[in-house]
């Protein structure tokens, strides 16, 4: 491993992403990617009694999915990174718990795969877990009652607001791996706050912190936006990533060539009616495991930029009146290891 | 760095923990460890409008403290690991949002100061962060009231119960420290649920993670519990101290004899009724940071293990019958590098 400015880590022996799996709602599996993920679950409750458990349910699940995937024992798992958006992160400790690996809760919002993905790498790289398991869920009907309003009521949505994804996706990255996708360095962003107070304009809140993470990523490592296939963020939604890519050009840096965003991906946003697009810690972990590892994997993308972002408030906070801080974590994931 | 076992970590070149920094509120001021914190707030609201705020406002006044008392800016910390109890972890983000240091949110509840600890140590030793970090806290008011009742109801708390503490506690990990304490090693738990249900028995329900990370701990590096002059956990309480001891007899192995829990050494658990001893993430935070490392540092203590153990439920998993999984950390610190 090799420090490159502040936190940027770049590694010498690049750990593999062995194995992913990505199991989604029947929302997401009507959108743009179905034929994409490893399972899909009509049932809302994903047959436990409540939506808290169900989202739980989805990261057991998830984590089961990849172990076979890979043909793995938990056993064989060091270690274990993984949160969620829930109070207290129960979709996280409840799907582990059942587990005998080694657990490190995280709270990163809807950074958290990026966040999960970057420690397990560093776990990784660092010689101290041969193979570490990265995870996040969201769950669109436990977040909305906690977050917003009670499903029942039938709130109205704002055009800025982004619709949570039900789902959960599983990485397991490898130490000594020899097959792509493989992560070539990471880096783990500040807390930026830009006073944004509008929980339903949760991509400009974010964007922000999108610019900082990435800018300081390009910077460490000397590379440009023209040396990536992809630049992803999950999930700033058509607000944020529009915001983010006007950022950037104040930066002198334009990557709209190469930029998407996990929230535009998962849903038809126009025809699914998800307004400004997906979120939730499952929206990026899901388009990430189904869909862009499998794209580096294959060879059609080289070399990307996956940049998680997550708004850092509370119902409570803002219900207090406080602002939206938010943060970035960025992963440099490729299809060779230099 | 050296893996042993699963999950287990030695450090060849131990870091060491620099600086720390305890905060607390005024009944904690008030019990045994009164002359040992560096600040004691009178002001359950520290200033601010809300006890959520006021919690955020003590893990800033925390690193801001432990920053000068190292003669240190902000700038040359490279990360920090941090999170609390609070839904989406808002003690932390709103009290570290206005530091620009990479940060990595946690969620272990009362594990927390192990965990975060574990992390920058092993980033620390790692090569990735030259300084780094680790902090949480806790505060009656914020928890009580999201955890159990009203403030304003007075509900009765049962004999098992344990008292949040009101406190802040921080360490700066240096890579390239030469003076103890140092951090030896690590050993990450597994999340272990003995379905108690009791959310006033909190002790009973994280005992059995704390004897399993225990044991990991010393099967991994042959130690015995003769070789510590203290095994503390961070916060066990009075009854789930005596479950810790059983548990660990029944493993073969008799810790009572070095033996304590920050819980029980915070408060005068009779005088000052707290019932079973103190609580929350910034209990064994500040416990550590005011009084066991300054022993380390002294060499009245050559080598200990500190076992945080967080109880993994939210209100909502209780309000839905679930049991209440619990996890613990452990670091090892010495006063010598080997």
């Amino acid at each position: 491993m090799k420090k490159l400015g502040r936190s940027t880590v770049v590694f010498e022996n690049p750990p593999s992403i062995k194995e992913f799996f990505a199991i989604v709602g029947e929302k997401e599996g009507q959108g743009p990617l179905k034929d994409c993920f490893d399972s899909i679950v009509n049932d809302p409750y994903v047959a436990e009694k409540s939506f808290e458990a169900a989202e739980a349910k989805l990261q057991k699940l998830a984590v089961s999915g990849v172990l076979e995937k890979a043909s793995l024992k938990q056993e064989e798992i060091d270690i274990i990174f993984a949160g969620d958006l829930l109070n207290q992160c129960i979709g996280s400790t409840f799907g582990i718990s059942s587990f005998q690996i080694p657990f490190v809760g995280l709270y990163g919002a809807c950074s958290t795969m990026a966040e999960s993905l970057c420690l397990a790498s560093v776990f990784a790289a660092g010689g101290i877990a041969a193979k570490a398991i990265a995870v996040t869920s969201s769950h669109f009907c436990s977040a909305e009652r906690q977050f917003r309003l009670p499903l029942e009521y039938g709130g109205q949505r704002p055009p800025s607001a982004q619709w949570t994804v039900t789902g959960s996706g599983a990485m397991i990255v490898e130490a000594q791996g020899t097959a792509a996708p493989f992560v070539r360095g990471v880096t783990f962003g500040t807390i930026e706050d830009y006073l944004i107070k509008d929980v339903n304009n949760m991509g400009a809140a974010m964007a922000p912190a999108a610019c900082k993470t990435i800018k300081a990523h390009l910077d460490a490592t000397g590379a440009s936006a023209a040396d990536f296939d992809l630049i992803v963020t999950g999930d700033l939604g058509k607000i944020g990533g529009e915001l983010l890519c006007q950022l950037m050009r104040e930066e002198g840096m334009d990557i709209s060539s190469c930029y998407n965003d996990c929230g535009m991906m998962i849903f038809d946003i126009e025809k699914q009616d998800v307004h400004s697009g997906g979120s939730g810690c499952g929206c990026s972990a899901t388009v990430m495991c189904a869909h862009i590892l499998q794209r580096i994997r294959s060879g059609e993308l080289k070399r990307i930029l996956f940049a998680a972002t997550g708004a850092l408030m509370s119902p409570t906070s803002t219900m207090q009146g406080q602002s939206i801080p938010a943060i970035c974590h960025v992963a440099e994931i490729s299809n060779t290891k230099v």
